[in-house]
C-alpha cells in the first residue's frame, strides 16, 4: 500500500512494512531533547524508573536556553539540574551557556538531527525538524523520560493533510507567510493531531531557513508534525554535517491524503498574525494603523542566518523609531559568530537595536523584552496568545523579519515596501 | 582657608567661599539621575511635592539598565514608568534599550557629567563620576525627588581620605586592584561618609577607564565619594565630549586630610576579594584552588573598553574552561559597537563566551547569569555580599578582567601569568 513520508518513517521505526493512520505503534526513536523547563520534570520522572543508564548517550541531549543565560535562582536551579545530569550520564552534547543555542536552531546545525529520523522532544516546537524531511513531535516530559531510558516511544499515526504552495513567491514573502496564510486558512486547530506535508513549487526553492521557519509552526495549526520531502536542498544543508547516516523519504504519488490544500503562493503577501492567535493572518497591507512599542527579531522560529540578513537589508542606514525597542535574537552562537563577521550585528546595533546572546527569551514571556500593560510588539516569534509576551493586556503580532525589520522604523507595523 | 578638591567643589556649588568637613549644605546639583529600580520610587515622591515641571529637563536623566532587557511584568512595568515620565518632561536625554548603557558607563561616555559638577543619582555607584574630577554620590529616592524638583541637594561635608598610590604599576594591575588592595586595606567602613581622594604616581599615569573603576568602589569603603583631580588624562577624555562647561579643581598643598594612606602601588599584585566582602582581598597568588562555575567580565566597575581589551588578549584563541559559563557585559552600546569592530566580541564568542546586551544583569543578582546554591562564580563587578548574585549559598569572588579572564580559561581562580 502507497504511503506518505510520514507514514514510511514511522513504519521503520516500528519495523513494520506498514503502518496507518489511527494505529498505535511503539517506536525506536533517534533523537530525544529537552530544555530547562521541561528536562527537570523528566529526570525526575526517569529516576523513578529506576533504570541505570540512558538508553544512548549520543542521543540525548538537554538543552538550557529558555530562561538562560539564568534568570533567577529557580531557572538557576534548574540549569544546574540538566548539567548535573549530562554530567552524570556522560551525555556527548552538553550546552553551557557561550556555547549554545535556542534547542530547534542548534539541534540541526550541530548535525544532531537528520532525514528520515525520528525525533521527540519535550518542547511544542521539536516539530521544526520535519524541514529536514524527519518526523520529529513534541512530547510530554513523562513520555520523554520513558523515551530517554528505553530509545523508544508509543505514537498513534497521524493522518496526513497536504499543503500545496504553487508558484513563486513574491519579494520578502517566505516561509513564515506561507505557514501564516495556512494557519489564517485552516485555523489553529485546522491539523489537529495531523501530519501537515508542505509540497509544491514554492517549497522546492524555499531554502532551508525557511523550511525550518514553517515546519516550526505547524504545531500552531494542531499538526502533530510538519514534514517537507528531502530534495538537494536538504543535501546540501546535511552533508558534512549530520553526525549519523540518514535516509530520505519521499511520499508515494498515490499515498492517501485527508485532505489536500492549494494555494497559490505567488499571491501571497507578507503576512501579520493578529492579537491573540496565529490565525489571525492577514496581509500586511491590511494591517492599518497600529503603533508599536517594541520588535522582536529571533527565537526557534526566525532566528536564523536569513532572517537576520533579511532584517540587515533593511535596516541598513536607517534608525529604529524613538518609541520602539528593537531586540534581536540569534538562533545560535554559530549564527551570532556568522552574523557578527558579516556586519550585521552592525547594522543592528548602529541602527539602534540590542542585539542579545542566543535565548528564547522574550518569545515565551520569559526574560529580556517582557511586556507591560498596553504595550504593543511584532515579533518573528510563533504564538501571539494573550500574556505571552508578557502582561495578560500586552499585545503581540506575529510576522516574518522584514515586516519586523520595517516597523522597527516606522514606529508602526508596515510592509518593506514602505522603506526600501 | 585651603581646601581639598571635593571641600572646593561643594563651596562653589553651596555659594560660599569656603565649606568645612561636618558642615550642612544645601548645594546646587549639576546633574541628577536614577535607574529603573529608583526612579519610580523618585517619581513617585516627587509628584508628592506638587511641583509643575522639573529643575531642568537637561540635568535630569532616568536610565533603564537594571532588569532590561524587561526581566518580567514587573520590570516591564518600572521601565514603563521612566519613559512616560521622561516623556511627560520632554527629558532631553531618554535611553531607551538598544540606545542605552549602564548609567555609570553611560554618563560619562555622554558627555553628561564632567569636571567640578556635583552629580547625585539614585544609585549607590553614582561615586563613579568622581573620576572626572567631579563630586559625585549616591542619594535616596526621596532626596533625588527633591533634587529632580529644586535643582538642590543638602550634603554634610564630608572630611578627606588621601590614599597615595606611589610607584609603577605591574602589568595586569589596574585601577581595580588598586582599590580592592586598599578596601582590604581599610575595610568595608574604612572610609565611612568620607571623601576618598586618589593621588600618587600610579594614579597619574592611571587610564580613564582605571579611574573610573576606582571610584566606581569607593562606596565599597563606604566612602561619600571617590575622587581624581582632574588633569591631561581627564582633559583628553573630556574634551569635545562634555555637553556642559566644566571646572577643574585641585585640593590646595595644605589641604586638611583626615588620614593619609601611602601605598607602593608597584608592589601590588592583582587581587581577588574572596567571598563576602569586598574587603576580603588578596593577591591572586594566594587564591589557592577555587573551582569557579561562572564568570562575568562587564559591569558599571569593568565594562569598559580597556577592560574587555585586556580580556580579550588573553582569551583570544583560548577556550572557556568546559565547566565554565562566562558571559561578557559591556557598558554601552557604544562600547558593544566599538569591541565588536576590534573583533574583541569574535574572540570571546570563539571562545566560547556569551556576549550580552549592556545590563547590570547579574552583577546585583538581577538577571542574566544568576547562580544555583553552591556556584561559584569571579567577577569583575563590585560586591560580593551574600547571595549578591543568586542563591544565598553561591559565591562571588571580586577581580580585574584579566584574572576574569584567566579563570574563565582554567576553571578556577588564577592570575594571567598562568596562561600569558
Amino acid at each position: 500500500m502507497p504511503m506518505t513520508i510520514t507514514e514510511k518513517i514511522l513504519a521503520a521505526h516500528a519495523g513494520k512494512e506498514q503502518v496507518t493512520p489511527g494505529e498505535l505503534i511503539n517506536a525506536r526513536v533517534d533523537f530525544v531533547l529537552a530544555n530547562d523547563i521541561t528536562a527537570p520534570v523528566a529526570i525526575k520522572e526517569f529516576e523513578k524508573i529506576g533504570v541505570k543508564d540512558v538508553f544512548d548517550r549520543e542521543r540525548i541531549t538537554l538543552v538550557p536556553d529558555h530562561f538562560t543565560p539564568n534568570k533567577d535562582i529557580k531557572s538557576a536551579e534548574q540549569a544546574m539540574l540538566l548539567k548535573q545530569f549530562s554530567r552524570k550520564h556522560d551525555l556527548v552534547n552538553y550546552f553551557e551557556v557561550g556555547r549554545m543555542g535556542i534547542e530547534h536552531c542548534l539541534l540541526p546545525e550541530q548535525g544532531l538531527v537528520g532525514p528520515g529520523d525520528l525525533i521527540i522532544g519535550a518542547d511544542s516546537h521539536t516539530c521544526t525538524y520535519g524541514a529536514l524531511g524527519a518526523f520529529s513531535t513534541g512530547v510530554g516530559s513523562t513520555d520523554l523520560a520513558a523515551a530517554m531510558a528505553l530509545g523508544e516511544t508509543w505514537l498513534k499515526v497521524p493522518e496526513t493533510i497536504k499543503f500545496e504552495f504553487a508558484g513563486k513567491l513574491k519579494p520578502w514573502v517566505g516561509g513564515k507567510d506561507l505557514i501564516l496564510h495556512a494557519i489564517g486558512d485552516i485555523g489553529v486547530d485546522g491539523a489537529l493531531y495531523q501530519a501537515m506535508e508542505f509540497t509544491g513549487e514554492a517549497i522546492e526553492n524555499l531554502s532551508m531557513d525557511g523550511r525550518l521557519t514553517m515546519c516550526n509552526m505547524a504545531i500552531e495549526a494542531g499538526g502533530k508534525n510538519g514534514i517537507i520531502a528531502p530534495d538537494e536542498i536538504t543535501r546540501a544543508y546535511v552533508e558534512g554535517r549530520c553526525k549519523r547516516p540518514y535516509q530520505f523519504y519521499q511520499s508515494d504519488p498515490d499515498a492517501k491524503y485527508e485532505k489536500i490544500y492549494h494555494y497559490d503562493a505567488s499571491l501571497i503577501e507578507p503576512q501579520v498574525a493578529f492579537p491573540h492567535l496565529p490565525e489571525n493572518s492577514r496581509p500586511v497591507s491590511e494591517a492599518g494603523n497600529v503603533e508599536i512599542d517594541q520588535v522582536v527579531i529571533g527565537s526557534c522560529t526566525n532566528g536564523r542566518m536569513e532572517d537576520l540578513r533579511e532584517a540587515a537589508r533593511l535596516l541598513k542606514g536607517k534608525k529604529v523609531h524613538k518609541n520602539v525597542r528593537l531586540i534581536i535574537f540569534p538562533g545560535t552562537q554559530e549564527i551570532y559568530l556568522q552574523a557578527m563577521r558579516e556586519g550585521l550585528f552592525e547594522i543592528f546595533v548602529e541602527a539602534g537595536g540590542a542585539v542579545s546572546t542566543p535565548t528564547c527569551g522574550p518569545c515565551l514571556g520569559g526574560h529580556m523584552g517582557i511586556l507591560a500593560k498596553g504595550e504593543r510588539a511584532i515579533a518573528t516569534t510563533n504564538r501571539n496568545f494573550v500574556g505571552r509576551m508578557g502582561d495578560p493586556e500586552s499585545e503581540v503580532y506575529l510576522a516574518n523579519p522584514a515586516v519586523a525589520a520595517t516597523s522597527a522604523i516606522l514606529g508602526r507595523i508596515a510592509g518593506p515596501g514602505e522603506v526600501e
